[in-house]
């Protein structure tokens, strides 16, 4: 087994659930072999002192550090794009080497979920210079966020995957996040 | 000199005048005596074909293993947080060693900024448990984004600030990035 600790990035730190949820992944983790660290955030955010954010922030990094991959769940989050923490530990873990993955429970492509949330009304145009309300270019590369982060898992030799979970389920819903477990075993 | 080249991360690259400024942040770079390069994404986007973004994914990173540090422009994008790809960036700069600063346009707290777009009507609160109308809970630690951004530069030595820019120049005044050249001479 060349990849026994995995860290659990993804914005499940913020859901009222977070630590049953975290120890959800924790177990589905030891059920195909793997140790899963899950972020400390959710233990530690008794306070709310810039001491605080600090050490969560020195502790989510060691963890990193500590293990062989991270799987990133990189649904999006408070618009269009990922929760910008958990793609922060991406870039980090590549940065280290560490091997990646990722996953989104919303299938939409990155374009067109922008569009909804930013474009203007009317229809995109013209295809290879989509720009937003604000006249900032749309990424048009059929990807599912912006492309460093998908780039950077294809980059590390890993896997990107998608599913469409329904609405109220999009951060609990662990479908794709077992069938990447399920790619390592 | 210890840093001579800085990598210049920043959603610059969406806004229709990318080139030139990218060049305007180059010559400040020079004028303090150190060479600044630009993501690629201006240069290259020319298609939009898959191919494409893995060329830029790959250009990218390995304009940042050239660099001795990287300058983020962290300025909310499409929502409260960073630009996703910026926040990548960092996260990978800070993997690999790098000495690391930023910046924001926009001086407001994160949570205001977060609760003033994903709010629910009414007051916030309670303090320490504020929540948006997802029920998912808003970093209350007086930051100016995730945690793990400004924690990260932190931990790598660097420095932060914000700058109160006009809305129509939110994602083209350089006061903060000059501010920022100007302490490292």
């Amino acid at each position: 087994m060349t990849t026994a600790v995995i860290y659990l990035a993804g914005p499940e730190v913020f859901l009222p659930n977070a630590v049953a949820l975290g120890a959800a992944k924790k177990a589905l983790c030891q059920r195909y072999g793997f140790t899963g660290l899950f972020p400390l955030d959710a233990e530690l955010e008794a306070g709310d002192t810039t001491e605080l954010a600090w050490a969560i922030s020195r502790g989510n990094e060691a963890l990193i550090r500590q293990a062989d991959r991270v799987i990133a769940n990189l649904t999006p989050f408070r618009g269009p794009s990922a929760d910008v923490g958990t793609v922060y530990e991406l870039g980090f873990a590549r940065g280290l080497g560490k091997q990646l993955m990722g996953y989104s429970n919303d299938p939409t492509p990155f374009a067109n979920r922008t569009w909804a949330q930013f474009g203007i009304t009317g229809e995109p145009g013209p295809v290879g210079d989509i720009r937003d309300r604000d006249g900032l270019k749309i990424e048009e590369f059929g990807l599912h966020d912006n492309l460093m982060i998908e780039g950077g898992i294809r980059q590390a030799g890993g896997l990107f995957i998608s599913h469409n979970a329904s609405v109220n389920d999009r951060y609990t819903d662990l479908t794709a996040f077992e069938r990447l477990l399920q790619t390592l075993v």
